[in-house]
């Protein structure tokens, strides 16, 4: 799984072959395909790799209350993990794009997009619940919104170049001005 | 460019080929390289053509106040140009995954992004300016924060089979929530 993240990094996904893997790794590419049909089967068990890891990084966000946990949750999405690599951003896209052409790869990107529109739909009913969270703030609006904005914030980057801090600061005072129930509150006018 | 248009909807992009696009098109393949380096610069070719058409789709959205015209356009984008093609969404993915790679192609899309932002940018700011909008809109943020919205919401479709209807809908009650001036209105505390 380590050979396979650096040799996407290196390569990309579209040029990726076994020998390249192997090099990055201790294992010849004859032992690799002991192991793995090929690349496409191969890169089946490393998304479900990431995925582990990624429903591990997304479990338990730092911070007291709903909100910081919230901001938190922003921050591990925009911010990859360490080594930060603009190459392996770029290969999970050029995967995702491959994702209507591919059921394997499609039924595991959808579970990425479950596991993290349902951890940020009960953080956010959690706000709502205990008071930092404006009453009128419907999880799963927001939780759709959220996700979506994310999704597009690694696109923007990746794409047109846009800067991911920009992005992030856009979303945050989003949460803060808009779902954070605070010194302002909405009154209807009769 | 109408064959290119057919060609990528049939093959994708990884796969496309000089002589699929001939094969769309009432020229052999040789007359095609007259025109065309090759593939990638048929391509940059293909998207000036598109962001020409995308600039005039995005003009002059309908409607009879600001927040009408920014329903409309976030309708424009979230429901492609018929004939309506998840294979060409898909390949425009592909492309986009390539940005990185490829200078030409990443400059062509700064272009599609820069003219969305700024189409939003200038609706959000009139709207603020004759009182369809809230006066506590910041025309930058909104822009942006529905510009990568947008993005999100064809990749969350490519990639994970999301609706774009439900996506839409998210993004339209955003706007009517917490763009348009109404009934509600925010009071600060003391």
């Amino acid at each position: 799984m380590a050979a396979t993240h650096s040799a996407l990094c290196k390569r990309g996904y579209a040029e990726l072959t076994m020998q390249d893997i192997a090099d990055e790794s201790e294992l010849s590419k004859s032992a690799l395909h002991y192991h793995f049909d090929g690349k496409h089967d191969l890169l089946v068990s490393f998304l479900e790799h990431l995925l582990d890891r990624f429903e591990e990084r997304i479990a338990a966000p730092d911070g007291e209350d709903p909100a910081e946990r919230l901001h938190s949750l922003v921050d591990t999405m925009v911010t990859p993990p360490e080594p930060r690599s603009d190459g392996f951003q770029t290969a999970l896209l050029e995967i995702q794009a491959q994702a209507p052409h591919d059921e394997d790869y499609r039924e595991r990107l959808e579970r990425f997009d479950e596991a993290f529109v349902s951890r940020l739909r009960s953080l956010v009913a959690a706000g709502v619940e205990d008071g930092t969270f404006r009453a009128d703030v419907d999880p799963d609006e927001a939780a759709s919104l959220l996700a979506t904005y994310l999704k597009g914030v690694q696109m923007r980057h990746v794409a047109a170049g846009h800067s991911l801090e920009r992005s992030a600061a856009v979303i945050h005072r989003h949460i803060d001005e808009r779902l954070v129930a605070g010194e302002t509150t909405v009154v209807t006018l009769e």
